[in-house]
């Protein structure tokens, strides 16, 4: 037990190692994705890659059957990359602006603002059926594949929408900035990272259950914090970079497509995944973790009221990485 | 039993093909209107005659003391107005611009919403005072009267000074493309099929109830979907018709007063008129009905998101839609 | 004890009647440190000493224990000018522009309504967890000051940027309108008069008690309502006069920074000064005061839709008036 602690612990440091590295290639081969394309098609593109380690740890917690951790996970992913990664990556992107206001099109933002909303919507309402224990609560598992349906309805008119806008755009990266690697190995290098990410992501992962247990962190704030800050890493330092070297939109859509994609294609894509499984995921939060909702509603309301205008200024971003601390707190707790 | 069935679902069906017809002359007449008044005018005009089947349904039902179905009629008919009719409008709008945005002037969705979201407080407020039992829900009949005549105030401001600024407007329908009714038959024919309207809707809500028995389909369905789009089906088809034509401005002045009559006017105004029956409205939903709360708190949240900035694409019609099917779904297995 | 209760009216009216005077001059020593400086140096100046009256009040109710008073007298300030206070204001100001619109700029309201938003998302999320009585509701202290350190954080982020680009704006009031009092006797008339208000309004307050025992007005009502409105008359009595007089953007900057201030600011530092005391103040509210809860979300929504666009008609201000009104009806029955 002792060694399994001390070799757990190794595993985590040497995870935390390789995905920063792998971060770091993944940014390069962004920009030189981005040389070509404008920010919309990069930023679907980097989103989808970062998204895959996410997929992989869900659909491994289904066949497992712990409903609970798989939806933690997904809900913890949602909330760390709307509040703590968008937070960092506004600061960052302020702090370099001469003006202190980082600047960017506010279409995706709004677009990403009315995903997430449907997707609250359907979450709040069956949980509030589900805490008063009603008729529908019962049938919480149709609503939710009827539910999933719509949504990825939504999302795939929206998407074909925002590529088909997004073809037409300026490259997001100037050409004279581009890195020196031509275009078809920077995008080889974006997917075999990307793929390697998701390994390195399990890999890790499956490192913290004895780590914490070790150290004594409650399974609440593992699902909610540190799997869900663990398996974004990459989009992570990926938007924060990119907001750093004040590629603000392209910033700001790598981060933004990582949320829509989670809560309108990832979430209810997982919810019919589920059905081939013996325990199914649904889209209710059991009573007990109602703060979550909250949380979820909040999320969407400040990321509406933050980006909505095309610009943020730092203590904007300071705001949503705050928000994201005292909601770890509060599950640190739980 | 089994005869009265059978008549019940003819009757339900001349009732859809008397709505349509009716909903095609409202439009003609609405268009007509249109070349002589601007769209905050004629969409006043034409969502007050909507509304009225409404208004006569609510007295009838608050007369023989069926409180719930009053209540669960009117949020009903807020809801399918703002989500569904507005998200079919939209949808309709977006699909015939050539840029795949339906654009239109900001003032009208901003002011919906922010009578909406009035109205939304007070139910909130009165409905979790209502589920804490505490000392204030014994009184939500008198915050209740209060609420009314506040609302009543607001909207008797707002409309006038609306109807002030709509005064000044272009016709909504430029003259070339005026239908060859005059301006006099047009208005006539629009006041004998509104009021037309009101009896053929009544007629057909009668019927619903014994068809509905037949088909084994829930009470709380049946309000709030069923006689809501039925109640609602000459707006419904009025706003879509207009949107698809191109009129966006008079299609949005459409629906959004309606949406703003129910909130502002019809139902504070039933309050007030409940007093002179045995059994009164008020503003508190009971518990059981929480998840109603939460979809209209979310309902002024999403036309506020989709229709405040002025445009709106078919992907975010869809999700107006897709949010209205989730409840219609929920309420289905209440 | 009935001339204690003939005496305590006796110091009500006078109190009113000293509070009026000070709001007087604390107007015109405004208007002329605005002839000096921009609205945005004027509005914190003010605010700061505005609210000099509500820190002293809770500090007192902290010393003697009474959290509850010392919480709902926060709220209520928080409230009363969110709402009631700036909706005069507003529909002062409306009135009195020649279109009926009242302009100003959007950057305080918009980081007014983040601030807003941050703190009631800490309220709203352990206020949850302490009516689902959790594992985190015990550890709400622990939380609250977690939070009140990483509000005051983004607070004084903020306010260093603000002021900072406040400095370079043109003064509030144009010179030939200024009065003809000097600058530094302005100033200082502004500080004696904001000294002599917080004791004013100390003394008034005092006198409160007695006064609505006799009246028999229950104690909610007594410290959301009359404590938060004699409280804030100053500003109250200000902010209206200055809309009134048509100096937008000064009003709107005393009225937002005085509840950015009572938001980010005073209540996060009370939650840390009672830790100097044996009864800890939180962010918090128990289950029977949900409502409260509720009024908070609406009243950040409601501030952000009303003025996050930078104008605002008179029926707005009445509609914020109205939530107010109804607010002030549940809390009288509670």
């Amino acid at each position: 037990m002792h060694q399994a602690g001390v070799n757990a612990v190794a595993q985590f440091l040497a995870g935390i190692v390789g995905l920063a590295l792998l971060a770091w290639t993944v940014g390069v081969g962004t920009e030189v994705v981005g040389a070509r394309f404008g920010p919309a098609v990069t930023g679907v593109l980097q989103s989808t890659l970062g998204n895959l380690p996410e997929l992989f740890i869900v659909v491994f917690a289904l066949r497992a059957g712990e409903i609970v951790v798989a939806q933690t996970s997904i809900l913890g992913s949602l909330l760390a990359n709307a509040l703590f990664v968008l937070g960092l990556a506004i600061i960052a992107g302020a702090w370099k602006s001469p003006d202190g206001l980082m600047r960017f099109k506010t279409r995706l933002p709004n677009d990403t603002t009315m995903l997430l909303m449907l997707v609250v919507f359907i979450i709040a309402i069956i949980s509030t059926s589900l805490s008063l224990d009603d008729a529908a609560s019962g049938n919480a598992m149709t609503i939710s594949v009827i539910g999933a349906v719509l949504i990825l309805g939504v999302y795939g008119v929206w998407i074909a929408s925002y590529l088909r806008a997004g073809a037409a755009e300026a490259p997001a990266v100037e050409e004279r900035h581009a890195p020196a690697l031509g275009f078809n190995a920077g995008l080889a290098v974006l997917a075999l990272a990307g793929i390697a990410a998701a390994f390195v992501s399990d890999w890790f992962v499956a490192a913290i259950d004895p780590a914490v247990a070790k150290l004594g962190i409650s399974k609440a704030f593992t699902g909610l914090v540190i799997v869900a800050l663990a398996g974004n890493a990459v989009e992570n330092v990926v938007g924060i970079q990119l907001a750093w070297k004040g590629r603000y939109d392209l910033a700001i859509s790598v981060v933004k497509n990582s949320v829509s994609q989670i809560a309108a294609f990832l979430y209810p894509a997982l919810v019919l995944i589920s059905l081939l499984f013996t325990q199914r995921l649904t889209f209710g939060v059991p009573t007990e973790g109602l703060v979550l909702v909250v949380a979820l509603v909040f999320t969407a309301l400040a990321i509406w009221q933050i980006t909505g205008d095309g610009e943020a200024a730092a203590y904007e971003g300071l705001a949503l990485v705050a928000t994201y601390a005292v909601l770890a707190t509060v599950v640190w707790f739980e």
